[in-house]
């Protein structure tokens, strides 16, 4: 086999949301959108669903068509992009709650699904979805007559504690809703951290159930094991790879493992990245290629059959840091060509 | 639909692959590894095999299985990772072709495969894959005994013209294997371009098929159409996306756009990268998301519903650029949640 191997902990997973369910009073709902964040939205959504999670979010109403088809018809799946032209029969059949952001979304879902369930996503400062306050305040009491499910807005710097934005976000986000009876929401797993102030009716974790910052307590869900094709000596002078990029400066040996960028494994890591042979870290060298990665194994003495990109030794944002990335970016690069294996479902 | 549309011309990749045929005089073959480079190894295989191509690459004997059952019993599938541990059950069911790597891998293939056609990949200097000088000269008469199907190596530093190590490698190889009488290649993409000194009896093109330099005149195969979610004011001061990254100096329109990173956006071109909206060129604001990107059309008076990321207006290459990446990566990193509309087979 030169196929890598991902494993994929769905108890790791619902131990996290359940951890992150416990930080709050009020009903903790899941983020499954791209595909689980890379893990597989359907093993994963399953797993949530049996821990005991009631709300989803998703980014699409295709994603939360497909959701809606693995989990039944007793959850409520949330859609962030809201109600797209076009969207309509996908939000009807699969009976999806699509976050308003917008007057013309408004219109459009009245229009279409008159009384269809619905949510409303407010801008509170990211600048990215959501009303803004002056587009609320002109909609605010026709929407609230159609009782929104839920009343959300989101936070840009949340992983940050000490940001500044987040108390302006939280009080612009009660300027907006303090007051109306339908549920509200603000969190996702940075504001669920940042404290009972940002809890609100609901929180909606994402990265948190995936074992990334900036839930630092966190379980590891992932780890990838790579197969080793081949090991080889190399002489001072000899380079390694595409482009000549790494020269050898002394003897050693060089092991091709079977991943590349293709498999999600981010060109731009290669000059800081390791792969851990055994309990030996050891450096990846020459430019990762679309399939293949060279890497310094001079230091082993009995060459294991894989080596190790995540798992025990290194976390999604270890590797998101030799990348300069984020965890996330990890997560949801992960390629199709991983044998998959779920486990403590 | 806030669903990104990702169109495909396989007739172009046909063109492609006819323009680099009609290069060289030997078998042009495709390499189709990494799901056809993230373009869909099926319906570009098809088209290719169509086109007349007869011997197609890929990386995994796992890749080669799925290959063989979409294309059926009358091509040649070479897998360029040779034959590993566990691999003779695939090998010998769907007929494929390993390139040996190593004398291991020899070993391995004919104790379990004896008669099994193979072929043989031998290290030129770019210490990636393939059997070194030493090796292939300790192994070289029991290998051509038992008839090879083909004898290859591969260019590292190709897409340079004037690169040295191209006429070494070259030297190399011809060391190796002048006078042996099994079929040879070389040449992937970039070697094709290099001349006839390069082609031997087969190349191997892979990324000029998809559209890519270093074949300057391939024709374009890939467009991505994104759609608009939403369009807001943004006033001097406030921020957009995530850890305010982004600033407005001045009056201005920002467009919300429905893909992201977890789409292979990759995260890293966000300061630099723009996506077309008509005919108009618009900057990219703030930290890419997972699912949305933030665009500056304050220079748009009627908005189109979809932006173009990847098309008439921006090739692989351009957008790679700004990525700090190659166009192979752009490809490969293409999500999964597109929408694919495939044209021109």
């Amino acid at each position: 086999m030169a196929q890598s191997l991902l494993t994929i902990d769905l108890g790791a997973i619902c131990a996290n949301w359940r951890a992150l369910a416990q930080m709050n009073a009020g009903e903790t709902a899941a983020v499954v959108k791209a595909d689980a964040y890379g893990l597989g939205a359907e093993p994963v959504a399953k797993a949530l669903a049996d821990a005991g999670a009631r709300t989803f979010f998703v980014a699409l109403a295709e994603e939360g068509v497909a959701l809606r088809n693995v989990l039944g018809p007793d959850v409520t799946i949330c859609v962030f992009g809201g109600h797209m032209a076009g969207d309509a029969a996908l939000i009807r059949d699969a009976n999806l709650v699509p976050m308003i952001n917008s007057i013309d979304q408004m219109l459009r879902h009245v229009e279409a699904l008159p009384g269809h369930p619905f949510g409303v996503q407010l801008d509170s400062g990211m600048n990215r979805l959501g009303m803004e306050p002056a587009e609320w305040s002109a909609l605010r009491d026709i929407a609230l007559s159609q009782k929104p499910v839920l009343v959300m807005s989101h936070l840009a710097c949340a992983d940050e504690r000490a940001h500044g934005m987040n108390a302006f976000q939280l009080q612009t986000f009660r300027q907006m809703t303090d007051g109306i009876d339908a549920p509200r929401s603000l969190a996702a797993t940075g504001g669920t951290i940042l404290g009972p102030d940002y809890h609100f009716d609901m929180t909606r974790p994402g990265i948190g159930l995936y074992g990334g910052l900036p839930f630092v307590d966190a379980r590891p869900v992932v780890s990838l094991a790579i197969p080793v094709i081949q090991v080889r000596e190399v002489n001072p002078g000899e380079s390694v790879g595409y482009g000549n990029s790494w020269v050898a400066r002394v003897p050693g040996r060089i092991a091709t493992i079977s991943a590349g960028y293709a498999d999600g494994i981010i060109r731009a890591m290669g000059p800081k990245a390791h792969v851990w042979a055994g309990e030996t870290r050891c450096k990846i060298v020459g430019r990762i290629s679309m399939d293949l990665i060279g890497v310094d194994v001079s230091a082993i003495t009995k060459m294991p059959e894989t080596v190790e990109l995540l798992g025990r030794h290194q976390s999604i944002d270890m590797l998101a840091d030799a990348a300069g990335t984020i965890g996330y970016e990890i997560l949801t690069s992960l390629g199709g060509r991983y044998a998959r294996r779920y486990v403590g479902g």
